[in-house]
């Protein structure tokens, strides 16, 4: 390709870009936490991030996809975040268990549900929000496997992970409108014992 | 009181006030379901409902208002139906556990989720949602306590039955974009046969 700039320069506009999508990234979860689906516009989200309408357009043609890739995004940095507690914590069953709940109690998880929730009653964002959901999904229970040190060829275990991941995402659910960590913390600290005798 | 209407054209009048109550809230949860919470406005109500924008507001005098109602309308509605169910089914734990996630995986789930996702960014909103919340979780779990036939007072059992709840709400949730119901049923049996244990 014929270009007229140094490999420095190349290097320097590729750094740029990926801080302006990463800024994009960054200010459409906080405004869909905030705000909800209804008040994350390209337009405040682009205010927010500080980036120009055309530099936006150049990175995310719709709103759909600027906001899955930014769900996306949230995802790999908390799945990398959550690694990395569980190197710090003592490895028990509850410890961990309580790690995978905070992971779903977060701004991740809200962010997530608002597009969730949108998704389900527009077709064109569903498109999107499907294979997200299904990749999402894959590697929250891969994770899950991971920090737990799970052998899913014994009978019963993968089932058991399983039930946890969906037993958090409840959880995480009930935590939406008040705070329901007391509850939660009690619940899973009853589960993870549970959970113990299956592994 | 001063009235010039015999008793039975109050008691004429007393069901059509019902009845008028009763389409608002049916067309209210079709709505949720259909178009979700933006979708849902009073005018489209009413519409859907076949009653005049006077008879509305005489019932319900803000669009929270009325969607909290049928919201709520429809969980009496479905812990009814649901009680008929269980009389009809064998009683084991496993059928009694499916037919309380079939419960969450349903209309009233799917109305519930758009108000309380709507209610999380909207302040007045969420005065009318939180009550309604703990009304419906408190019913929901004298529900279960009476249909799995748990004695909370021995150790476990209640965590046990609210491990329960809070599964087949992720699991609901994870029944809206897709449909979800073969791994639901395996989840379902496999914790049936843990809970069966904790009773």
């Amino acid at each position: 390709m014929a270009t007229d700039t140094t490999p420095r320069e190349t290097r320097r506009q590729a750094d740029r870009s990926r801080e302006t999508r990463r800024k994009l990234m960054e200010a459409t979860v906080e405004c869909l936490v905030e705000h909800g689906w209804a008040g994350t516009t390209t337009t405040v989200v682009a205010e927010r991030a500080g980036v120009s309408r055309g530099a936006q357009l150049h990175h995310f043609r719709t709103r759909g996809e600027l906001v899955a890739a930014a769900v996306e995004h949230l995802g790999v940095e908390s799945v990398l975040h959550l690694k990395e507690r569980a190197r710090q914590v003592n490895g028990s069953t509850v410890a961990v268990v309580e790690l995978i709940a905070d992971y779903y109690a977060s701004d991740l998880f809200t962010a997530a549900l608002e597009l969730w929730v949108a998704a389900r009653t527009d077709p064109e964002l569903k498109t999107v929000v499907v294979p997200l959901e299904v990749r999402l999904g894959r590697e929250t229970h891969r994770l899950a496997v991971e920090l737990l040190n799970a052998d899913e060829s014994k009978p019963g275990v993968r089932e058991a992970v399983q039930i946890t991941l969906d037993l958090v995402r409840g959880l995480a659910l009930a935590n939406q409108l008040t705070d329901d960590g007391k509850r939660r913390k009690r619940i899973i600290g009853h589960w993870a014992r549970m959970l113990e005798d299956s592994l």
